[in-house]
């Protein structure tokens, strides 16, 4: 049962655009990798079978707010929180924290939500399901008061 | 003068992933070429040269809601509408409407607060500046009541 | 039945680098979105069903030769020849000009050789197929001394 | 001095599309990254500065052939081989292995040429140079016959 992940990652040259920065779309990629990560230090697949039916994560609101630009060669931790979990949805928060030597200094802050959705085929419609419990169990809301970096 | 602008883009395949749907950040590529064409709309350069320095645009916060998948060769319309405009800064917000046939269905709706910033050379430190007039006499704030699809 | 085709396309912002250029890997998307254009004005479909089956082209090849930069706001025509035609693939060159004004500029020329596949469902395995002969048949090598600008 | 260098990487889900497999340009992303890691492990800066121009090493020809497809989680090694070395340019060789428990594939194979060339100021222009004495001295060709899996 987990709260919290942190993936350190190192800025690629093709996520800078021509202003020398990482283009704003590819934070949310960075999202996405950290919680993909999330679930695997937890065991679980990305998209399981459950039967004849694969589960995704579709995602219904996806947001960033950008207080420094990270540039090619950067180390920024990305740090996930839990905070919230529903019956077919949760939430979670990402940190963005660039390390240079001793110094931290939290570069954005993002966060999604996505929803457990059920698909009888690759391509196929989705719909919203209840997270299999088997899943929901390994998943917790960050405490709070969880320190947060300002 | 305009408060709004309307881009039609057919998704290309390279924009799914294997959900076979578009992948979620790639909204916040198209609301991006959106203001840009916005900006063209009005004869005026998305990087201009003010005597030494160049005029970016770098992005504060991004969000978006989504509420039904795209998809390959889907048409989109992506309706711009100015939200704000302050001394530094503007926010847009993105109506996506996917186009079937005469059936219009808003799939998702986004927004991006943007800074006018200066920077010495490509690559540089960016500092905030405000919105030379002759730019900012070209935007304004749609009309509040201006219909917007739900 | 054609060998060629012709798409204008502006470069966006985020195609480009922190060298203030489109990122080689960029020249690829475009080439395949040059190709499902051309498809589209064959009126083909790119991924056909047939029966129980979807057609797809997975590249086995691919490859760019770059002269000049492509930067943001540049216009460039990529024009697409059909070099080869065989039982189950086809092979086609791409030139990409630059135009400014009235001049024009081979920035780069690249290729693709796509098999035509089948696929019983989508993310399946793909086993490659003779090309349906209603798509052979629309499909022609571009004639021997066709006019290539060097 | 080196000639090799090995880069272990795990398919991220934003590098599929909805044929359920990595699209067949994000393997010139993962050359790319391979190459700078290659860098980092001489010692190198990849954009060095070097008095008031900044060195880059922009393409001038890149190749790819695709075998079988990589898909989402799969773990990919990226085998870097010094082909060819000249007075302004490199050549470099990259053999995509995809690991399954203790079997290795060769799933795809390409090549990058990269030119050595210097900027007075990021997005300005380049011109090919001959590679620093200092770089040239750090990278190597593989030897012939250096075991190359078919």
């Amino acid at each position: 049962m987990a709260y919290e992940f942190k993936l350190v990652r190192l800025i690629q040259f093709v996520d800078t655009d021509m202003a020398g920065i990482v283009h704003f779309a590819n934070f949310f990629r960075y999202m996405e990798e950290t919680e993909h990560a999330f679930y695997r230090s937890l065991g679980l697949d990305v998209h399981p079978r459950d039967g004849g039916r694969t589960l995704g994560w579709p995602r219904v609101r996806a947001k960033c707010d950008y207080r420094h630009p990270l540039r090619f060669d950067d180390q920024v931790e990305i740090h996930l929180l839990v905070q919230e979990k529903r019956e077919k949805s949760v939430s979670y928060l990402f940190l963005f924290n660039k390390q240079t030597g001793d110094e931290i200094q939290e570069v954005a802050r993002g966060s999604l939500t996505v929803v457990c959705a059920s698909m009888t085929q690759p391509g196929g419609k989705m719909a919203s399901v209840p997270i299999p419990a088997q899943i929901a169990a390994k998943i917790e809301v960050a405490p709070t008061g969880h320190p947060v970096p300002s």
